[in-house]
């Protein structure tokens, strides 16, 4: 499937992306063409792809790419078929095709396809404020509302029955039916994400978008980041008070109640029915369980399984932590 | 007093009160017309009142209201004339009946009814930058200064010499004399209150207002909720610094000084002269004495007397906080 | 060198100042016309000085000021130049001088000589967004673009290659090159620095700017004030998350990295090379070495050595939290 938030440059003769890596190597057919960036998993024979780790050993033995950003260490593991290009950094050069491939993807500047409401096809369609802005290809459903000064961004998505309330800045999402959007959210901007490198550091790049399924509600002055290479969702019926940082790639489930001023940091996956108390923060790349409660002022710095109640810093089970604390 | 906030929608029949619980009670007069949901204590004859634990046993046994949404196990406290009308949960059903009394409390749709500052009568009143827009009956009193973008809603009332910053959103507030609210906040919006329901929570109505009083300054960023059934206040001379949470219920004395970040969650009552550090977070429901010192980053989860200085997570006597992490 | 932002209104005649103080002395020459406030090293014979505390005994003895405001315990270690002028609060009468130097630097109004973009030298220059306001005297360099509703007030510099999002609000702020400042910000307000005076505290002056070097990220809702005497400033490619606060007089070297929600209290130092994880606190008058990190959720509350890992709250050495904590 294409991408309707980022658009692909491809193809990319490979000569282009060896120059651009600041790379000599005369063997390869310098006209073949390259159409997209993607794991070793789904690329595809017109697909360059990436091996960094040696823990991904399996998939890069059953790669169908072409071409493979890799190691010297690594380059054995890839089948005939595929062609070795040795870099130093594996990520650094992945994240500098992947920004050959979708250059909109590693700035958020801002979207100079935006024209007033009034001046779209939604004037008579949407309920609207004053001072609002719509880019190119937005969509958005029946029996909506938007408040004033708010910006949506090009080719965003909104469902039906959708609130979005004022100053509000919306991009690269897709919001499902029944959601609604308080106040003053800043939502679908890249991550926090890149390589810190002396002087200049390099971002990488966010094709990934905001996900926010049926009957969620997102409180005030909210940031939720977009994905890196996949996407941040929040899931049905899960409420955000005011005030939450939802960083990229974090996947929260349904039905869950997070409270004033939660960080949670990213690629963590967060289950269903989960409450958490205010200002408590999650570590990246966890996973927090179903049904998990998690005591307000909490760091979690570990997986929770389900059905677990935690609190403290480090989060520890709560009775634990009410018997320490007497 | 009729609240100037929120329109009550009575009187209403009670056979539509209890249609729309999905009762069926063939025994009441249909066309009893009831003018308002109020507590046991403040309802009259012409009211309805609800009534969910037997903490509130005594005030049952006075109510004047001629009906009372109840339950089997409570239904005999109440005195003779006032018919029980019983109910699966009395906080849903409450909820429900309010909204059907002030349907404008539930959601925090933008004002529709804004118009352009210099379209408005304070056009030559208030020294006011651009793109200002101004809800339907808002008071404003001498001597003010409204900066760009900010949003009165409608109903709003401002004291006199009164500072509010740019890109402000105010709505359901009352601001008295000499306040400074700086910029980038949300003030009033409805707290996040509701009860969790699978697959659609029930949002619950806010019929208070946010109450700032004299003297104070507000910093920039802060979201101020608007009480539920009574009022968010700021007390004189109180002053917030920037990104902090006040939610729903709270309210805070005089001459109190809170640094940047601190959340209040709904409902805690914080005294005067109180000063709460950085980054401090006070759970709900909870009773902060006066000259109260709360330490920076501390979590506060039970009451605290006057004139006590604490810090930690959980936060208990500084001395003791600070003896045990030497 | 003169301040560009905040506009000294002296010279101003020595009766005047004691006038303002409310005090009574009249063996001065009255016509003596002081030109600036000072500290006791940098002031001339033409500016007043103050003198509040016996550890700057030293620097008094030697100041060249003409006049020193001071206690009756203080003022025998002045020069004989210098004529003490005696109060109760020393630190409040420097206050009062000050405003009455720099009466725009205690309040930060709306900037009311802003106009639109389009209005500007600025719309053939600058790649802009909608209802953009631009401030008297503003810099803004080559190949820079500026993102919907944002207000760049009176006297802000911003250099080339500058990105600035949406809906941001900067003040009193010179931005260097290649700086990203992403969406939602209030950059140069003043600090939280005031003196508590029951009923009505007593602002004081803020005449310092925020300074952001080459290379910076700045990111979501971040709120960064100006320095009171001295500056903010941002260190060369440093990168902020969202969600941060960044008080008065903070200092933070280069290439240091900032996860979401952190809080970095008055008047701190931070080194170069330092990555501080979200939710982090740092009190007040800190000093944080360089290469230091400082784990999520932590509250520092003492000075940190170059090259230390911490974690905790109060934060302690990591494999020392680690192990307690196992």
């Amino acid at each position: 499937m294409s991408n309707p938030f980022f658009q692909n440059n491809g193809p990319i003769k490979i000569s282009e992306i060896i120059k651009s890596l600041n790379l000599k190597i005369n063997t390869l057919n310098k006209n073949h063409e390259i159409k997209d960036i993607k794991n070793l998993i789904s690329a595809t024979e017109n697909d360059i792809t990436f091996f960094h780790s040696n823990k991904y050993k399996d998939a890069a033995k059953k790669t169908k790419a072409s071409f493979c950003l890799t190691t010297d260490a690594l380059k054995n593991e890839l089948p005939n078929h595929c062609t070795a290009i040795q870099v130093k950094n594996v990520l650094v050069s992945t994240s500098k095709i992947t920004s050959l491939f979708y250059p909109d993807s590693i700035n958020d500047d801002f979207d100079e396809t935006t024209v007033f409401i009034n001046d779209t096809k939604f004037k008579d369609k949407v309920t609207y404020g004053k001072n609002i802005l719509i880019g190119r290809n937005v969509l958005i459903g029946d029996n909506c509302k938007i408040g004033h000064n708010t910006i949506i961004e090009k080719n965003v998505i909104i469902g039906d029955n959708c609130t979005i309330g004022s100053n509000n800045i919306i991009r690269n999402t897709m919001i499902k039916n029944n959601v609604k959007i308080l106040d003053n959210c800043v939502i679908g901007k890249h991550g926090f994400g890149f390589f810190p490198i002396k002087d200049k550091n390099l971002r990488y790049p966010h094709i990934g978008i905001v996900l926010i399924e049926d009957n969620c509600e997102i409180g005030c002055s909210a940031t939720i980041d977009r994905g890196s290479m996949s996407n941040t969702i929040i899931g049905r019926n899960t409420y955000l008070d005011n005030q939450i940082h939802i960083a990229h790639n974090v996947i929260i489930g349904e039905n869950t109640i997070i409270a004033g001023q939660v960080g949670i940091a990213g690629s963590s996956i967060i289950g269903s029915n989960v409450k958490i108390g205010g200002q408590a923060g999650i570590s990246g790349h966890l996973k927090i369980g179903n049904n998990v409660e998690i005591g307000g002022g909490s760091g979690v710095i570990r997986d929770i399984p389900d059905n677990t109640k935690v609190m403290g810093y480090p989060a520890k089970n709560i009775r634990e932590f009410l018997r320490d604390n007497r």
